[in-house]
């Protein structure tokens, strides 16, 4: 199966590790022997039709931060679009920073890789959040797979839970913590009794909450995974602008400790149901599922039988991430042969 | 599909239930067309080629209480073994009460239909318990599917969970609380400072603990659990009795305020690792995935990619754990057609 990368950050990265790190693994169990063709990131390109060597392409990324200047198969400059035309490959990865503004680059590199006929697996939540409908349409018409696993919740693999785990289940609507910054702040606030902006600050510091903390904190991260478990899991058509959000900046050491004194935390969740669409601070007991603290990521979806089912798990994190990846890969693999 | 059930008290009667209330479901989105071909109780059978009527099945028995008083198609005094002499079937559904000491008489039922090369579905943690192995092997042998979801925690689908949503994970490690009843116990004695004996009384009358609790109480319905996690995720051919276990009917009200004071809760949790496999009141965190109350069961799963996932849901009820029953038939049928 080989494997064109584009974006090599965080995610990228942590793709490539796990490849390496699974070689076996991934043979044995599964007969698959993924071979990333190429990869790209800002500064141009590495390509080549054997397979680039994983390990090779971490040391060039960290060491010298431009993958153009990868040896003998580096190429300063070329741009990500046409990587895609210059090599073979099976499965576009699709993992550069998201943009919620117009979701490109990335729905042009997901388009051109389905008229391609090729499958496309993504962590990025920009172009799901704003045209969801048109790239699912899109892997339709072109008869290919389209799995996007790592966008909501990084490692807690809420997608093809609801899709395979529940098949009996008519699943009616989907509660979430899923930002695991603002439960990050949220949790310590509690736990300390410190301020927003000081506990904000202090998780800038920690590398947890990012120096623009603006799609965090004031919950547009939250639902643009509002907007594709919508769409994925109950098949609502809506987009970004479809959801009402409320952030976390305007809530007081004084109101947490209040609802504290009644054995209840104040969390951002997201949900989503044919009624409402929303990211709101909502009061939640101690003791319930929604009560999980740091930087965890929850999503509980109720349904007609099970009554209600919930999953736990990282939102963030480099090989975290690029699990719920591998997953859609052997997903796609199995489909394939 | 024809499908025998064997056992027609709570879950039984759910997989009924559910099965006449999701006819279309099953037909229009899995081209599913389930028939009950044959109930048995202790009172004997109903048996029809061309399937029972779901409706009727409850009726006679919530009416009647026996099933062997179906109207025309009632047999009384059948015995189980015998009906899967006497009709054509495609799928047996065991429900019958879980046996501990020899697992008896759903070992025999399971073995015979699998050598007569049908399908099993299962919710009864006896025979799993005691002869995993055994039943693992005569499934393979006959090529047969074996699943059995319910059996570990009702409606929380923690098996085909860490089968198929981490697939490329390597599962390390289980913890979970297993039991619903305990939980409750427990959960209710943190909250209201009251005793093991008298939570244990009310949890009676509230029909959330049996008249006998030796086996909620004791840890042993959770160690059963246990076996069936280590020898399906893990690959560990255990047995009950390789299960160290220790139950809840020693906690005191004070050490439960004690550990409250340190923000920690006491849970009997159970674990499967290749190092351990036992079942213990244990402290956890409040704001940890364990800190779930009432009768939530929850499990979580250490991976070597995506650290700790966790699963919650109900442990028990009729509708609920007939829903993993669903599940499973669905994924044979999914493989079968």
């Amino acid at each position: 199966m080989k494997i064109i990368i584009l974006g090599f950050g965080a995610v990228g990265q942590g793709v490539a590790r796990v490849i390496s790190m699974k070689k076996d693994y991934l043979r044995s169990k599964y007969n698959l022997n993924p071979k990333i063709v190429a990869v790209c990131d800002r500064s141009g390109a590495a390509i080549h039709e054997d397979g680039l060597d994983e390990e090779l392409l971490l040391e060039t990324k960290t060491g010298k931060g431009k993958i153009s200047l990868y040896p003998e198969y580096g190429i300063p400059g070329m741009d990500s679009l046409q990587v895609l035309d210059e090599i073979e490959y099976d499965c576009l990865v699709e993992v550069t920073p998201t943009d919620i503004d117009d979701g490109e680059p990335t729905r042009s590199h997901i388009i051109k890789a389905m008229e391609g006929g090729k499958d496309v697996v993504t962590s990025n939540k920009g172009p799901l959040a704003l045209s969801f409908q048109e790239l699912a349409d899109c892997a339709k018409t072109n008869n290919v797979e389209f799995k996007f696993e790592a966008s909501v919740g990084g490692a807690m693999p809420i997608l093809n839970f609801a899709h395979e785990n529940l098949a009996g289940c008519h699943i009616e609507s989907i509660y979430g913590i899923l930002n695991g910054t603002t439960n990050y702040i949220l949790s310590r606030m509690a736990n300390e009794g410190s301020s927003y902006e000081q506990t904000l600050k202090e998780a800038q510091e920690m590398g947890i909450a990012e120096t623009d903390p603006y799609q965090d904190v004031e919950g547009v991260d939250a639902a643009c995974k509002i907007v594709i478990l919508a769409n994925s899991v109950l098949n609502l058509p809506v987009t970004l602008k479809d959801v009402e959000v409320e952030g976390i900046s305007r809530i007081t050491s004084e109101s947490i400790a209040l609802a504290k004194k009644e054995g209840l935390l104040i969390k951002l969740i997201g949900e989503a149901s044919p009624n409402a669409l929303e990211v709101s601070p909502r009061l939640v007991s101690q003791g319930s599922p929604f009560a999980v603290e740091g930087t965890l990521n929850v999503a509980t979806l109720k349904t007609d039988l099970a009554d209600e089912v919930t999953v736990v798990g990282k939102g963030a994190g480099s090989v975290e991430t690029a699990s719920a990846i591998i997953s859609d890969i052997i997903s796609i693999w199995k489909r394939r042969r």
